[in-house]
């Protein structure tokens, strides 16, 4: 397969421009007689929106999602799902410079160099803008695990550059622009922002996302584990440079009796393993964070060449995210939904009836 | 595909237990035409094998591969390479224990629950035991790599428990048993490792993967970028627990002027994208990190349950590494040239005739 | 990959029921730099639309395709191609009786076997309408195989119902409703035609494609030859029941010394073998022959049973096709098409820099 | 994914040339649970054996197989099953000759055209003798969808040469060397088959597959429908130019009236679908049928070239199967197991929870 499509038996194809007639995905593989409706899509959708706030970029997309197909008197039908998002805020720019100029920490060098030809227009394919159609079909795959499975993905802010959270109260996440779980930090992450923008520069982010209810059970070793394809999943996610699930780096300088999650009849003592052993859930939450790098898009100059190689100084104006990790949450609780579907299905699959003699144990 | 193969044109399938007849996989897609003998893999394989220090297990595994297919007077033929290494250090053992138990952090209670059955010696497919196969693998890939385009795969030991390495001296790697960069190091780790090995307890590492003089271009947006499939193949690795490519989560507190990678018409100046900006090759060399949990068969006890759901204490005993994450090295770079092999034939496939004006640079 | 998607490297995913709102495709892989409008597309799907003459379906869609992305100031990016087609004749009809009965030999039976659930109206998912998407997909493929590399595949009728070519006249072809290539022989389609329609009954008929041009080596034994895709794509087709390649089942009662086409340095002898061998292509025209069942929709009454399983006699109004065969020329054409175009990447990616030692041969 | 794997969630990869050391596969997705030894592969193995008539090659292979992994204590644990049979009967020999030509309707001139290199020895990996793994993965799915499922796979062969069956007795088939089910039939193919080989020529063959108690709802619109995949199995087979689900080409001169399968409460009146209606099984016997060319290996001579373009005359001398359509009775079973299981698993990870409302009816 080329690289637009996700997941083996639940199937997400997507395509669009930032600034292309519009954005579009196919799900192929829901299971059938799943009630949907596009109101099922459009509160994530909505979550991740531009323009909701000050600290997010002023492009308004009212990222309305079309229902084309797949779906029947408000039921899936198995058949795969046709969604579209028309792209409406398309102002019409002067792209000069930028067909010209390769923005330090963008895309633009390495599609030109690939390709041999970019659509320069916001960025093109490799704007976050595409994140839109995640965010869609991750919705079909959380309803789907919410109410055949009782599964719950939540994800939250959990560092904004230096301001790191010291609590978390998920009531608080969708309270404040920052999905910030701990509101005893929301001011300041808010002063924090605003002098950034000021300054016209942009800072990095750490999100957590929690799945629970999973079933024991879900992840196919040796190379498409659980923990494996979510850091797929994740990693995929515009400007995200690291994954971790469970203790991540901090297992590091654990000692083995420190990091071991013992067991009891009870349940798990405690959960480093993030829900995840020898790839497969273990029916704990699964916990993975993590980090997104701060965007490249900067009105503060920066080096770099010009398509002939000779050296310019880039400056980028527009309306741009100076945080983009900010609006990630919704973004990567769709992408852990999408893999915990295709991998219960590809369980479901080869071990259906497998009459389990473990005895059901969970939550840390 | 089920959950043992890696790689769209560059397949790797792998099979084997840990105390089963013998390990195997095939390669498919390797391009024809390359010299290949045993010696291009045992090398590598010699570097993973257990038993080379006291430092790790001592089980002794010969660890010899066998060509069955794929190669003709001494050169690949195009059709599939299928290698097999037998498992010649089976010790007869009383399993009993083992078989009624779920060790912590271990893969018993989740394999037992996927599949109802398990096969308990040694750990069975969830043995590191594997890793062997995807170093023969590897380094099938790595010939491949450094022969056609000159592109070199490194690693390294960063971080043994509490002990950061200062400094990076490639001619060091390979001269002590932790695969450490930095000499001043050694004696430390060597100390450190004495006393955990007394202690009965385990160890977590940080490996670091480069890559060098690999072309702009490798990578399918949006789903198969390189970071992701890099992020993919390197959680597959039995206790990764984390993944970093370039600046990793040191980009959370990182501001947009500091993180972004300014270009010159001489190159790069700085390389926290890791070599992929939008999931793309830059040019620049591809860098990853990785955490590896410490290793969980201890023979300090620990609670668990049994198969029955009744409260027990594990105790294992046996030859096991104290740092598992000393080994991994050959294997994270095994996992490294496998996605960029594989990477180079997607990209040629569909972009091997653009004829590229971007200027080439690169090297930070 | 769940069923919706054709093709490893070049892939199509498409998406649509016959009477919901859309239908589309997503066409993943094609290389950047290729010029593409909806002009290219739009000659095939006119040779495919119902209504152009009186020996098919009056039911009249405009097949208007519309790009959505993929495509840049004329040309391919590289990224995903986006194509969709509204859906403009859904007349309003009462679907009663159908959503309770099972029409015989259509897949009203197994659809609602295997999903519990479906879309009725006009066949939904497994109407012959999807093949639209197919013919755009097959479009784009079959322009970068004309303009890239010379590649030419057409099509023709060779047998409807009892009556068989015994010519092939390409300037023929598209001179008449039945894509048939034998002058002579159109009047007595048409005279039969219009005796079947009258009768109220439908007809089978067979369909030839030859691509020519095509390079030898493309194919990747030992599953996915080129002669074994083919006949998935093409057996993927409504109403085929039947793939032959080159001398097809006629080889049965051939002896080898008839069958084995001989090679002289200024060519093959004889294309027996339909221009494939070991799975590979030869150099020579890839011919392919696929026979189509009788439409399934009669008025004149049949037995079947009802959701309840009660006995019915069931009669299909509505405007379908007497002879779905007849408009399956640029069908069939479009999967040899996507195929070829599929293998042409693969082989590219795998065995780009062979240099070839065999001498050029080709055409029988 | 490279050439030589088959299946999604079953997936059979395959290695191995007809004179190299051994051949193998990696059985991935085998559900847990199942016992499994190495003689239920070998019965199936033994029927495919070369020498056991003098109709066949003399070429003697004992075919044993070996299982490497995957299997505990008599069960299949859900883990890879490697498989792996040496070759033993590699005579030394003189290629010279065969490597410097081509042989007419052999790969011989494909594979050097793709590859640039060749294992000559036997066909390489272009020989039939690979089609022994496909029998040895086959047995496997053939034991769980009979044990689990009560689905039988049975092949015969319907036509040698000029010479076709008149009665279906299955009994007859595994009495005589040719899988015969017609006994009036046995002794003038045995007469045919001297004097051919006495002539030095060879002759096609159909085989004809039927799978019985396949349950309704298997197969994956639009692409991967069952006929498709069926198609895609069987064409994958040496020699096989064509392929036909039920009434097959037959069905170019049936009026729908004839064609459509009628249902009653009792089951279908008839089964010229070949039990797969919309690509998905119907509950009725899936029958196919495949057309094999003549061997191509000849000591009657024909024209050829050599591998600089030179015209020679080439005969093959050695042990070669007049027709190789006798021995492909097991693969094409093999084949149609293989397809089925895997059609099994997919259908059951996505609608393993489908409350049926249809009434169950079947065999016509």
């Amino acid at each position: 397969m080329s690289g637009n499509s996700f997941g083996k038996l639940f199937t997400v194809t997507s395509f669009g421009e930032s600034h292309g007639a519009a954005l579009g995905c196919i799900i192929d593989g829901c299971p059938p007689g799943l009630e949907l409706s596009v109101e099922d899509m459009q509160r994530d959708l909505d979550r991740r929106k531009p323009g909701t706030s000050r600290h997010t970029t002023q492009r308004r997309e009212a990222d309305e999602v079309k229902i084309l197909s797949g779906v029947f008197e408000g039921k899936t039908t198995g058949t795969p799902i046709g969604l579209v998002i028309e792209n409406t805020d398309q102002r019409s720019k002067d792209y000069s410079k930028i067909s010209e100029q390769f923005r330090p920490a963008h895309a633009d060098y390495t599609y030109m160099h690939k390709y041999g030809v970019r659509d320069y227009r916001g960025g093109g394919r490799s704007s976050a803008r595409e994140t839109a159609m995640r965010v869609a079909a991750g919705a079909v795959a959380r309803k789907f695990l919410e109410q055949r499975l009782g599964i719950t993905i939540r994800g939250y802010l959990s560092q904004l550059g230096p301001i790191k959270i010291e609590k978390l109260d998920w009531e608080q996440v969708d309270q404040n622009p920052f999905f910030c779980p701990d509101v005893d930090k929301v001011a300041e992450m808010e002063a924090y922002m605003d002098a950034l923008r000021k300054e016209g520069n942009s800072i990095g982010a750490r999100i957590n996302v929690v799945a629970e209810g999973v079933p024991p059970g879900l992840g196919e070793p040796i190379f498409d584990r659980l923990d494996a394809d979510l850091a797929h999943a994740l990693m995929s996610i515009n400007a995200v440079k690291g994954v971790e699930i469970g203790a991540g780096f901090g297992c590091i300088d654990q000692k083995g009796t420190e990091h071991r999650d013992e067991l009891t009849p009870e349940g798990f003592l405690s959960n480093h393993s993030g829900g995840v052993l020898g790839g497969i859930s273990s029916g704990q939450p699964i916990l993975a964070s993590i980090a997104l790098k701060p965007t490249s898009s900067l009105r503060l100059p920066g080096r770099s060449i010009d398509v002939n190689g000779n050296p310019v100084e880039v400056i980028t104006t527009g309306r741009h995210d100076p945080c983009v990790g900010i609006r990630a949450t919704p973004i990567a609780e769709a992408m852990m939904a999408i893999v915990l579907m295709d991998h219960y299905l590809r369980h479901r699959g080869q071990n259906a009836d497998v009459s389990v003699a473990t005895p059901d144990i969970g939550q840390a």
